[in-house]
């Protein structure tokens, strides 16, 4: 705990001389504002039931996540479905709350390195099409397949198609923020979707949030010019315009032949990322990487609570993203105290138990004093005080942030604005006793922004 | 053609590093919307008329001008017309259609580097008057001209003054999109230009589009304090305010004198740009580069088309300016599969021959399915699938994109999203037999994004 | 003066590789509108009175202010007065215009790098008590603090708390614009202030400006959980969160041990800064530079005036926070003539004297022709043309600017416009004789935008 602070200090400064200078990622938009009355956690507002699984959506509409600029999505993939290829204008930041699975990502312009590893499962009838065409001896050829599981933060840049694969026993939990504000959406501030295949049944309401939004772009275009342009027989064009009512998620077949190279490290960022100019840089960059692990905590206080970050440092891609992520834990009644957070908004998801949070406005207005429990979503605005108090059971989150170098400023503790200023300004702020304010400034010793609960004395 | 897909590897992916990250050149105000129901090519909705030439004017509130929030304007210059001195708060690319001129760019603090060549046209009369004023072996000196020649695209950065002369003789035309989006403008999203000399009449009618936006900003200060400020007699001031009704462009005597540095080579940049602290990296930055030399085409499909891009690694000033070309050309009948652009707009204006283009937005709906001709001009908006098939003549086109790093996500051919996925999932996406996923993936064999027509069999 | 252009060469230049290429470091959002139709130097339109001064607050409503995405606010510091720990969402820049004190900064993670020298002042009772406690050998502990004095530019970057100590003997005066256009600000633009201590009092009328900006946010966590956070009595937090009516400056006490090290010496940043890791960067960072030492003018026009900039290469964090400062001066009745800020906005607050100011819009007309005086400040919107006249005893003025690197494009003089232009185009856009354009190209000589009075001939 006495390197707390050390850590601390070195982390956040390596940070920060990006983190204020941040250069204008963010956009506010016409139906961004932030006079929010009340803040409540939040539950999915909307389902979308596919054939393998649920699409539910938070209500993007809502003042928090309005301020926030960001829509909140959780996908639920049952084993063995595929959540259809598909992309969107605005960076998403992923993270796999439970199960695991396979992820494509189709980079415009990067090469086809993997080599499927066999088609055992397509001997008989396929093969002998095949042969029929003179294909039989091409093994299938594709990008990079990436290995995701339970515990990953996960980057998805705007604009490239992906799809991921439940290979697992267990169901995929996959929840998700979709930064709207990012600069890299030239278009409204509105959660988009193009799916290029599947899609959500019409049913004549068009009012309905999502209804417009989860459709086959494909289906606009003209069957022949199709035909033309991928050169192969209209049936073939009808099938992929069609709507076979599947949803977005559907069962899937033959899959077990795709793996990843599963002997691919994750390992740790090392120095800072330069643009080389080699496809590398691109093709081959890391989207994923896990927060879970214990043993990587960046902040860690006995007896409160651990921290695991992953910023545009340990996962460089977020740089371009301009997003981040937290896990938090915080053991039985132990405090997160009170602090602000600098240069973005909080996004708060419970995986886990519970907490009391408070959050107050910069006119000292309370807007949120609330209990939080697992599968609930909230939003800290930038620069609101917020707090945290533990239930029996502890609690854990996991917090999606809207700037790529996250920075906190804890009113509390070791790393506080308070042990930051002099006795003498503090007794002076608050007409206290000298004695009060070193109580006020020492009393948490070497405690960080992390508190454990008070000895009942 | 077998280099096609290296060549685009490289290109793409040295453009991707910074493509996705671009650091927030873009801002969504409140005009900006891309809810587009319909969109059309559309045509210069306004006419300027000047003494030396046209101001042909789009309708900036047109609703796809104001989803990418650009404003487009075509001017044509008169041989031995001048197209007056007068900046813009946006930055301003414009593409020479025809014809040739001079160019003079008045970055601020530069040195005037050049010397006028001669002075023989104005031997008698004004060299007299300049001897009684004891200033006759003065030789004028000025900023660098630039020669500007069809297929040029040219760099405009906001807020320098300009000046175009026409000394061909055949009309210059050029084509321009002013991106209002830009973050150096921070003034609001309207089409705004600073004249320094002549200006539209004023006809009382203040409602029009240009009305209040093309007229001379000297206009406005008092006599005598121009008068002190150039330190020259109160009747000269009067002529530079003087609204003398021949409009933005006028006819110019004299001029032959004016000559750029014929010899210098356009060079293609080569290396990484960086600031050097020394003025020649402002000064004498390259504004312009040719786009239409058939000889540098980054993409080249045999049969299909051809591709020209003009980005921030081609010429420096467009990273400062976030803004890019594209020359298009595809041959009789070719398609330009569908494909979505990444990472910014794309504004389209046909140079030569017809297409029948389809653009299909994020719902599937066909917002757009026609006839385009030389000379109209239409949006496709960012992420937003289009796809274009050439007439019987073929067709060239421009296509401004509001980024300096372009980058689009082919549907179909060899860098296809397609060829990026495992069979599999081709087959589960659209249940389809593996043959015909192969078909899909493979049977555009090494073709890119221009396909050639197919021959009826 | 011969070297005058040399150094506004040379000077520009550095600026200009980063000037036009400005990363989205502004935002057009909703309010902002720049169609003003006439502009008036203004005065405070609300004051704050404290127990200990005074915080004057303009209008951010009127059009010019939300324009330019600015607040303006002066603060008046009565001798041995604090100005209570706040932090505000949008980077703050600050002009001492008068008295001196001592500035805290608590960076986050930051360690505490000052001792306080001694507790003379506070021998008897405190250190009695702390005996009592154990505590007395330890010395005060706290971050940097920093001298600041008359003719400073202060730079404070959003997020982090900041108070501010008057130890001179006269009142310190400070004028600052907080930008809140700046993309460090994902909230809205709106004026805020985050106060950790005093507070406004609550007169129940939340409509005015201003009444629910100034408040203590501590005030809306529960008493109990603050008093867990900081370890401490309840009594203490209550004296936290109290509402003593002292208002947002308050007399202080025992203030006179706290010192910076005086012997710091503030040196002009040499070459570019770079983020090497360390905490350096960060924690040490200068945060001001005067701009009042007439012996470091960047402009100096004999007989007319002069101006020093403090811009991103010499005080760095103002790369961070895209704002800078003019401190500009002109003799009796000399002329700043017109020229056009490229890539700002500015806003101008008189320190002495008075001036007569035109400001011209884009359409030409004039939106401001007024005599501006001490005290009063106004806008210049970007590329708006502008001029200003001395009156008899000179001005002084201190010009904030919405970007790090400012640029201007003067139209008359050794830096303008009409210098970079050939005679040729003055002749032909004028209408005027050859021996007139050479006029107005160069009858001010030597002289750049800054003019002296013409002697009466």
């Amino acid at each position: 705990m006495a390197t707390n602070k050390l850590l601390l200090v070195l982390c956040l400064s390596l940070l920060a001389s990006e983190a204020i200078g941040r250069q204008g990622q963010t956009q506010l938009g016409q139906a961004q504002q932030c006079r929010i009355q009340r803040l409540t956690a939040s539950q999915p507002a909307r389902q979308i039931e596919s054939e393998g699984g649920v699409t539910e959506l938070w209500d993007e509409n809502e003042a928090q996540f309005q301020c926030a600029g960001v829509a909140p999505i959780r996908n639920i993939l049952r084993p063995n479905s595929l959540s259809l290829p598909n992309f969107h204008p605005a960076p998403r930041l992923v993270y796999i709350e439970r199960g695991q699975g396979l992820l494509g990502v189709s980079f415009p312009g990067c090469a086809e390195t993997f080599q499927s590893s066999g088609r055992k499962g397509r001997h008989q009838q396929q093969e002998q099409e095949e042969q029929e065409q003179g294909r039989s001896s091409r093994r299938d050829q594709h990008q990079k397949i990436r290995r995701i599981r339970k515990g990953d933060v996960v980057a998805l840049p705007p604009g490239v198609a992906h799809w991921c694969f439940n290979d697992g026993s267990e169901e995929l939990v996959a929840v998700s923020i979709t930064d709207l504000n990012h600069q890299a959406n030239q278009l409204d501030q509105k959660l988009r979707a193009y799916y290029l295949a599947g899609g959500l049944p019409r049913e004549g309401r068009h009012s309905q949030q999502g209804q417009d939004t989860f459709q086959n772009v494909l289906r606009g275009f003209d069957e022949e010019l199709m035909a033309e342009a991928f050169n192969v027989p209209v049936e073939i064009v009808r099938r992929m315009k069609g709507e076979d009512g599947r949803g977005l998620i559907v069962n899937a077949q033959g899959m077990s032949m795709i793996r990843p190279d599963e002997r691919e490290e994750e390992r740790e960022y090392e120095g800072e990322p330069r643009s080389n100019g080699l496809e590398e840089t691109w093709c081959t960059m890391r989207l994923h990487q896990n927060i879970d692990e214990r043993t990587k905590a960046d902040v860690y206080s006995k007896g409160a609570g651990q921290l695991n970050i992953v910023n545009q440092h340990k996962l460089p891609i977020l740089r371009f993203m301009d997003m981040s992520a937290e896990k938090g834990k915080l053991f039985s009644e132990a405090l997160y105290t009170p602090h602000w957070l600098i240069n973005s908004h909080g996004i708060v998801y419970v995986t886990r138990g519970e907490a009391q949070v408070q959050i107050v406005d910069h006119s000292g207005q309370s807007i949120m004093n609330d209990r939080v429990k697992q599968g609930s979503m909230f939003v800290v605005p930038q620069y609101y005080a917020a707090s945290m108090k533990a239930g029996r059971d502890g609690i854990e989150w996991l917090t999606f942030r809207t700037t790529g170098s996250p920075m906190r400023s804890p009113v509390a503790g070791y790393t506080s604005i308070f042990r930051a200023m002099p006795l003498q300004i503090i007794t002076n702020s608050y007409q206290i006793a000298p004695s009060q304010a070193q109580d006020l400034k020492f009393n948490r010793g070497r405690e960080g922004f992390f508190a454990a609960p008070r000895r009942s004395s």
